[in-house]
């Protein structure tokens, strides 16, 4: 592709050269560029096209990598990737061995920090600037980019709670579009709009813009100014800023985040202010693709679309495929939710993702999201569940990792009958190593008093809801992958209660036996088969479906029935399943040999999820090599 | 004892009966029960102390069970206890069988949440409040009594951010007495202190209370003023209330909470106003007894004491008794310092219990409380080694559970070389079931790139933390128990470097091999000495000291030498030491007999750590025991 100017420009430093006034038409090629890339290779998209004249602006004005940027959460970093080296590789985005999708301090010297999971920036940027002061060194900048979203999650808070009263250097841009991923819900976000929308707010923002006008080099009045007002007259005169001021931050905005002449002015001002502060921008996510402007949650991350219409391309999902596990959840909880008034959905921020939507879009009084905020997703769950409601808790497997201590806390505990649902468990793909399911199986195992439950398709996922909704005696967790299942498109019988604890004999064999949990026992079947078929093994194959309690008869009889058992997960290798049948075996004196399949212990970079697993030997013909080579 | 009042009040009904007049007297005569009980029975005087009149007058107004109340981090709760059924029961706090020092669902049912770690109470009580609005039920009152430490937790933050949207029926009781274990911090903290300190607030507080002055009952037009005046006119008058009340809470206070009579008019006031309210109370932690005022963090757990003039009574231990563990690491840690200015501390509001105060008293720069907030500590850690520091991040094993995701995708992904320094693993008694240490060894094992390391005595943790500070490739973590080792006391030879992932062999034997890991180790020492005495039992000892990464080849040496290995770890028996051997075993198919002594797959209560060890079978008898049934 042929850009007027940025054809010219691969580091920052390359920016630096160019004059303020041809910022505006950077911008917009950086915005032609992504839209077209991103049209053919699909990623975040609306994050990023509203952060264009924000990245700009930041590179012209600071130093990186001297000065650290981080941004939060790291989807919105594609321009920053694209003006610090990375311009190139920028069709790689999210690839099997391509760039990653999110900053990496292993890719390059300007992702100061590695982002993913939200609301880390500020901790991240507070440890940083603190080690510049105590490295004597005061004039290294310090910037967090962080959502209005993503600044909603306790950690956020708890890094603004401390960097308050320290006087590090450092500098928070609130990109505030009024959307996470869906719509973005909480008081914060209200009080922001109610900032933003104060007319009497924005004739004193004016009046200060415009008295130390920006037209000239007035660093040092400026400077002064803000020492002097402090938080006193801004407290009072902006009463709507005081969430910030009254941590300790000075407070600067809002300003349109779509201007990247002002924002350069403002970085420079605000570059000799010493001390925590606060620009709150203004963007709109997906700006410069209409569609994406209109259309913010399904454009976050759309698939493929026609770079100049934004159209989004047909899915090329066969009309028959079957069903999504996500939607299998949304429409099950649905139905329990139209027998019994007490089931009620929660989750932190997910409710597009993971389908919670459809039941929301009949019970939109029992449906909670909370926004960013696992700990409280699973305290509140907790407290609902007290009270006898039966709450569904949908969680990401790697958001999951945030509530361990409120799982182990407030629910296992007290032995609160939450069923958690457990979306995105397992190798995800694109998002890479901060998103990958691979420890849930592992971590809630170490939990007493929880079942861990997971379905090897679309019914039995159903039916491991219905167990989970009648049981209610216990926490009840059940983890599936994302994306489809393997039976045909709406198979939807009778609701049946599984025994609890309970796994399944799939098929008989000789030999050896596979020993499966969740999803994966899909990809065993075709294995068996193979073997079967070009090798002439006759293996066997269980179904453990519940990881807690573990089907020890079942495993036992299975032992004794098989020299060779083989577990098959898709989790990490230390402390699932493998690990529960290792100890099984030992406890039981049973001398079978025992081979795993699990996700190994390492963190697994991003790509399909299908080239994943072949990497990781946990594909068909991956595990067809395991046991041939016994 | 006997008390004009006390003595005839079990239940709240009993305290509903009396004259309003005659409360003061009760909260007098329950002080002096207070401090009766817990000088001769230790526990948590300080902040107890400190909610008697709130309690009192809570249970005066409101009608628990039915009306929901949860006490955050819950040790302020005794008063709670005594008053609802529990008074003869109370000199069993925290003791083995006997009650526990903090509310438990399954003790009684005005406990309608159980609570430990801190910043809970919102998240539960929302929930709950939300359930009952979805059950119709508009009459139940739903109340958090929440420190000013506990509410700069990030989850209190993401609850309030979430109930501030709601109109949910409940009461948050902000117990502000500037004091958490040690000196609160954050720039919450300030901001209350500036709320209290106000003069124009105060004066139109007290314009506000004489007004509508509760000298009569003034409860609809006291309700139609503050509808009326909403936030509007307060946040415009009290502009330092707005942090609430930009979350969407209406604010009243800051009152003194002691004046029991002001308290229950307030809250009969307060009962009528519907959604999320919030009052700010001013208490003293330990008040009444004077010393404890003056000494806030020596007496909020202070031990015996006189019950008549508070003096400390002197501690039993022998003055050669063995260093305590925690002073070890902060000497140890001090030691560094001294010598590499790169070193910091860093710990979330227990500088003094882990002992960092002895580094703060030479370097307070160089040390940080972030207050509450494991999350952000870890992350926070995470910056600081990014940029060239070499954090040390000391936490409670069991609030290292609320970090569990920042260790993940923060530290292990970017391997960058935090030192995490995890006091109070193990059982830690008295405290219970939220408090043990039990899940760390498991929890850590899952996430890829961290060592796990974990001292025998208290020159090996002295080594432990001089390798982790010379290796810093990788995440490290050192893990040990509260109180003393067994060494000499002021053992502090040389540091020296340890093999990264090298056990130890303490003994050759016959037969029958033990494997342990940390502490308990001297506990095998003393087992393997009996079963050679009384025995004739020649057991051989292989210190693992570091769980990640396992020593393989001293495992599979000993595995080939012994016919019988028992593992031997203060943590859960899912996912740790007895896990990592059980899958070398398989791995290897090595065929030896394995048993392991661990802490079950259940939640270990309240007791002394000798009761509990001994009713786990995890004492020298029952080490023996086991070894004995084979």
């Amino acid at each position: 592709m042929q850009y007027k100017i940025l054809n010219s420009v691969l580091y920052p430093s390359d920016i630096k050269k160019l004059d303020i006034a041809s910022l505006p038409e950077l911008c917009e090629e950086l915005r032609d560029y992504i839209i077209t890339c991103t049209a053919e290779n699909p990623g975040h998209l609306g994050a990023s096209l509203g952060t264009i004249e924000l990245t700009v602006a930041l590179h012209y004005v600071f130093d990186a990598p001297t000065d650290k940027m981080v941004w939060d959460v790291g989807h919105q970093a594609y321009c920053h990737k694209i003006i610090t080296g990375r311009k190139e590789l920028f069709h790689t985005n999210r690839c099997y061995k391509g760039i990653s999708g999110f900053p990496n301090r292993f890719e390059s010297e300007y992702d100061a920090f590695g982002t993913g999971h939200s609301s880390t920036s500020i901790s991240a940027v507070l440890g940083m600037a603190v080690a510049a002061k105590l490295q004597g060194d005061n004039s290294r900048n310090h910037i967090a980019i962080i959502g209005d979203g993503a600044i909603g999650g306790g950690e956020a808070f708890e890094a603004m709670n401390h960097a308050g009263e320290t006087n590090a250097n450092m500098l928070i841009v609130l990109n505030d579009n009024k959307i996470a991923i869906d719509k973005n819900v909480g008081a914060m976000s209200k009080y922001l709009l109610h900032i933003t929308a104060s007319a009497s707010y924005n004739r004193f923002k004016n009046r200060l813009w415009n008295l130390f006008s920006l037209k000239k080099n007035t660093s040092n009045r400026f400077t002064r100014f803000f020492s002097k007002i402090g938080n006193n007259l801004k407290g009072f005169i902006l009463r709507g800023s005081n969430l910030f001021q009254s941590l300790g931050f000075r407070y600067f905005g809002p300003v349109d985040g779509h201007d990247v002449i002002q924002l350069v002015k403002i970085f420079r001002k605000l570059k000799d202010i010493q001390g925590p502060n606060l620009l709150h921008i203004i963007t709109i996510k997906g700006k410069g693709l209409t569609l994406a402007e209109h259309n913010q949650t399904k454009y976050h991350a759309p698939g493929k679309f026609d770079p100049d219409t934004g159209e989004l391309l047909p899915s090329s999902a066969d009309a028959n495929a079957p069903d999504r596990y996500q939607d299998v959840f949304g429409n099950a909880i649905l139905e329990l939710a139209e027998k019994d008034k007490r089931v009620v959905g929660i989750t932190p921020a997910m409710a597009q993702g993971c389908s919670l939507t459809i039941m929301r879009d009949k019970f939109p009084d029992r449906v909670f999201d909370v926004g960013i905020a696992e700990q409280h997703a699973v305290t509140f769950s907790a407290g609902l569940a007290a009270q006898g409601m039966v709450p569904f808790c949908n969680i990401y497997s790697s958001f999951l990792q945030r509530a361990y201590d409120q799982i182990v806390h407030d629910v296992a505990l007290q032995k609160l009958p939450v069923i958690f649902c457990i979306d995105r468990a397992g190798i995800v793909g694109e998002d890479g190593a901060t998103h990958q399911g691979a420890f849930d199986l592992a971590f809630l195992r170490t939990i007493p008093n929880i079942v861990i439950a997971a379905p090897m398709n679309e019914i039995i996922l159903r039916n491991m809801m219905f167990t989970a909704y009648n049981e209610r005696t216990l926490p009840f967790a059940i983890r599936y992958p994302r994306g489809r299942g393997v039976l045909p498109k709406n198979s939807t019988p009778e609701f049946e209660i599984l025994p609890i604890g309970k796994g399944r004999i799939l098929k008989e064999g000789e030999k050896v036996a596979f020993i499966s949990i969740g999803h994966i026992g899909n990809t065993v079947e075709n294995a068996i088969s193979e073997l079967a078929e070009k090798h002439g093994i006759n293996a066997a194959h269980i179904d453990a479906q519940f990881l807690k309690p573990l089907d020890e008869a079942l495993i036992i009889e299975t032992a004794k029935k098989y020299e060779t058992l083989v577990t098959v997960e898709d989790g990490t290798e230390l402390g699932g399943l493998y690990s529960a049948v290792a100890e099984l075996l030992e406890r039981e004196q049973l001398k079978n040999r025992l081979l795993h399949i699990a996700i190994p212990d390492e963190f697994v970079p991003h790509g399909s999820p299908a080239e994943l697993y072949k990497e990781l030997g946990m594909d068909t013909e991956g595990i067809v090599k395991k046991v041939l080579k016994i």
